[in-house]
C-alpha cells in the first residue's frame, strides 16, 4: 500500500513526542489507517538544536514554506502555534488541496474563518481536538456525537497553569503569587505566565468551544476574560468556608431565548458537590449540559507533550482515513450564525462581603439598593459586629449588568464602607 | 435537496424520543447534514398502542421485513433490542446498502461479526455509540479520538441500575433487597431485574468496550461475570469504614506483554478518592487509561429515552452525512486479534476478612499460606479478640489463580473459622 506522506511544522514538546508515537507505533497507525504514514520532514527553527527524539537529520529543514508546498506530502501537521508563520503555512497546505493537522488555539480563534475556508476551497481536512484540553476528547463529540442534540451550555476548566495555581490556593492556603512560583518551579507555568493568568489561553479554547457548540463563528474578541491575578487567600479561603472552591472558568452558554450566546472565561465560585470542583492540580475538565443528553462531563490531561500528541495522532488517523477513501470529514459548521451577547447581557450570580457600621437600619438601606436594581438577595449573612461587621451576600440570578450597577451603588452608599470578595458564582443551578 | 429517508424499528421509551427529536429538530439536522432527515415508516409490535409521542398512524407498521426492505429507505434505525428479529431485521438493511444505527448491546456483544460483515458487505455504515453508556459520547472516542494511542485499560461504571443500588446502601446503610425494591419503585430497575444485577448487560458492554479498545472482536461469551446479589450491608459498611466504596466495574485491561486482555464485570472495593467513586445514582461514567493520553474520564446518564436518543441521533447524523458524501465511517476494527485471556490470569487484588482464633502463630501459619500460593499481603490488621478476633486482609497484585487458590487453602486451615468479606480492590493502582 503506497504510505501517506506527512510533514510536521514544529519540533517542541509536542512535535517530538508525534515523531516519537508515529515510530513506535508505526504497525499500528498503518493498520488502522490501511495505509502506512511516513513522515516526509520536519521543519524547525534551527537546525543543530538538541531535540527529546531522534530525527533523522535529512529530514530536518528550516524552509517550512517549501516543505508544505512539496508535492509529495499528503498531510500536514502544525505544533509551532501563534499566528504567523503558522497561518500563511496552514492556508498554504490546505489550498494545496492537503489535509491538515493543528493544536493552534491562538489561530484558530483569532482567524478560524480564514483556515477553514482554505480547507473547503482546497477540499481538505482541518483538524483540531488537540487544540482545546490536549488529550481529551472533546472537540469530536461536540462536534459528531452531539450533532443530533441541542447544547445549552459548556462550563469548562481548560487551562491546567490556573487550576494547579487555584488548587494549591485552596489546599495550602498560599498565595497567588506563591501558588505561581510553585507552579513555575515545577514546569506548570511558564517565565511568562500571562497567557494563562489572565486567561488568554482559555479565552482562545472557548472561543473554539462556543463556536462548536452553537454552530457560529466566534472569535477570541468575542470573549469576555478576566483572569485569576486578584484572587487572594481570603477570597479562597472565604469560599471555602462556604462550601465552594474557585475555579478558572470557559462558560459558553445559550441565551434563554435561543437567539444569542454568552461566552466568558473568569474565575468563579462553585459548589464543592459539583463534579467540576473535585478537578485537582493540573488536569482539566469540561461539563456539557444539552437537551437530550443532560449533562456530560469529560476529563484528562489538558497539556504536556505526549497527551497532546496523543489527540494530534487521533486527528492524523481521521484525516488519513479520509483521504485513502476519498472523502472529507464534517466541515465547519456555522449555518446558526448566532452572536454573542455583551457580558451585561450575561446572566448570573455574585458573592460579595460589605464593610458596614452595626447599626439598625442598614440591612434595609443595601437590601432596598438590591431592589432598586431588581437583584434579589439569596443568603445574606452577619460577620462580626461593631466597626467590623460585615455582611456576606450572594445573590440570585441576574443580568450581569444589573449586578454591576447594585456593586456601584453599594460603593456610593454611605454606610458601606468597603465591599470585597466579588466573585460570580456558577455551577449551582 | 433530496431528504434521506429513515426507518425506525422500536417505538418505545428510546424509539419515541426518536421520533419526537427528528420532528423538534428537524432544521438543525437538516442543517447539520445537509439534507433533511425524513421518517419513512415506524415499525411497532402492535398498532393500536397509547405512545409517549404522536406518530402519523399512516408510518406505522408491524411488518418490520417489509419496512427494511423497501427501496426509499436510506437508514434504518434499531432500537427493539434483543437478538431476534433484531439480528435478521439489521443484516437484511445492511445488505441491501443501507446504513444502521442501533443501540442493541445485547446483539452485537453476542453477535457483531455477522453484522459487521454485512455492513462490510453492503459498504453501508454500521453505528451503536448508543449501545453502551447511553449518551456519554464513549465509542467514537475510542474508535477515533484515540486511533493515535495505545489502550491500556477501560474501567467504567456501565450499568445504572447496579450503580444506583450500590450508591443508595452506600449513602443509607439499605440491605441489597430494600435497595433494589426502591430502584423498581423509581424505575430504575425492572421488575425482572435479572440482566443488571447479575451482570449480564454490563458485560455486554464491556465485550462491546474490549473490542474497541483493544481491536479485536470480542463477545460476551469472553467476559468472566459476577453479580451483585451477594453483596451485603456489612460489606458495604467495611469497605466505607477503610476508605473505600464498592462499585460493579466493567474493567478491559491488556496484558502486560500486550498479547491478549482481561475482560470482566465484577463488584470491586475502589478508593473514595478515585474519581469512579462519585459517581452516584444511576449515572454512568467510565475511565479510560492510554499510554500517551493517560487518564481520562467520560461522565454521564448512561440509560433513559432522551438521553439514548441523543446518541442515536448522533449517529444518525453522521451516517446520513456520510451517505450524502458517498463515503462511510470507520470499519470495524479487528487487526489486532488479541483473546481474551482466562480470569485465571488477569491480575488483581483481593480483600478478605478471616474469623480466625486469637491466640500466638495464627498470622504466622495465615502469612505462610500466602506465600505459598506467592501472594504477598499489603495490610493486616486484627479487629477484636478472643473468639471475635477477625484477620482484616488486604493482597497485592496477584493473578486471579493464586488469590482463588490462596481463599481455598485458608477456607481448610483449622485455625480460620470462617472467611467472609471476599472481594476485589481496584483503581488504586
Amino acid at each position: 500500500m503506497k504510505p501517506l506522506r506527512v510533514a510536521l511544522l514544529g519540533c517542541g514538546v509536542v512535535g517530538s513526542q508525534v515523531i516519537r508515537l508515529l515510530h513506535e507505533q508505526a504497525d499500528d497507525l498503518a493498520a488502522r489507517v490501511g495505509a502506512p504514514l511516513e513522515l516526509a520532514g520536519v521543519a524547525v527553527r534551527r537546525l543543530g538544536r538538541k531535540r527529546d527524539v531522534e530525527v533523522d537529520p535529512a529530514l530536518l529543514t528550516t524552509d517550512a514554506e517549501s516543505l508544505v508546498a512539496r508535492d509529495d506530502v499528503d498531510i500536514v501537521i502544525e505544533v509551532i502555534g501563534g499566528i504567523e508563520p503558522a497561518r500563511g503555512l496552514i492556508v498554504s497546505a490546505l489550498s494545496r488541496g492537503k489535509s491538515v493537522v493543528t493544536a493552534n488555539k491562538a489561530l484558530l480563534a483569532e482567524d478560524g474563518a480564514t483556515l477553514h475556508e482554505a480547507a473547503r476551497a482546497g477540499k481538505g481536512d482541518l483538524y483540531f481536538e488537540a487544540s482545546v484540553a490536549g488529550a481529551i476528547p472533546l472537540l469530536r463529540p461536540l462536534r459528531e456525537s452531539l450533532a443530533g442534540d441541542h447544547v445549552k451550555r459548556v462550563l469548562g476548566i481548560v487551562n491546567g497553569t490556573t487550576n494547579y495555581i487555584l488548587d494549591k490556593m485552596d489546599s495550602t492556603g498560599a498565595s497567588f503569587n506563591d501558588a505561581l512560583e510553585e507552579a513555575q518551579a515545577l514546569g506548570y507555568a511558564e517565565a511568562d505566565p500571562t497567557a494563562d493568568i489572565e486567561g488568554f489561553d482559555a479565552a482562545a479554547k472557548a472561543a473554539i468551544l462556543a463556536g462548536l457548540a452553537f454552530h457560529s463563528r466566534v472569535t477570541a474578541a468575542a470573549v469576555h476574560r478576566e483572569g485569576i491575578t486578584e484572587i487572594t487567600a481570603t477570597d479562597v479561603a472565604s469560599a471555602k468556608a462556604m462550601g465552594y472552591v474557585i475555579k478558572l472558568l470557559a462558560i459558553c452558554a445559550r441565551s434563554d431565548d435561543g437567539r444569542s450566546f454568552g461566552v466568558r472565561v473568569h474565575p468563579a465560585m462553585i459548589p464543592r458537590t459539583h463534579p467540576l470542583a473535585g478537578v485537582r492540580e493540573a488536569y482539566n475538565a469540561v461539563f456539557v449540559e444539552a437537551e437530550s443528553a443532560g449533562q456530560l462531563m469529560f476529563y484528562g490531561k489538558g497539556a504536556g507533550g505526549a497527551p497532546t500528541a496523543s489527540a494530534v495522532l487521533g486527528d492524523l488517523v481521521a484525516v488519513a482515513r479520509n483521504r485513502l477513501a476519498g472523502t472529507r470529514g464534517p466541515e465547519e459548521s456555522t449555518y446558526a450564525d448566532l452572536s454573542a451577547h455583551p457580558m451585561g447581557e450575561t446572566v448570573t450570580r455574585l458573592h460579595m462581603a460589605l464593610d458596614v457600621a452595626d447599626k439598625p437600619g442598614v440591612l434595609a438601606r443595601v437590601a432596598e439598593l438590591f431592589a432598586k436594581h431588581d437583584v434579589s438577595i439569596q443568603t445574606v449573612r452577619q460577620e462580626g459586629h461593631g466597626d467590623d461587621a460585615q455582611l456576606v451576600i450572594v445573590t440570585h440570578r441576574a443580568t450581569d449588568a444589573a449586578l454591576t450597577a447594585t456593586l456601584e451603588g453599594l460603593r456610593e452608599l454611605d454606610i458601606v464602607r468597603a465591599v470585597t470578595g466579588v466573585m460570580r458564582v456558577e455551577g449551582d443551578d
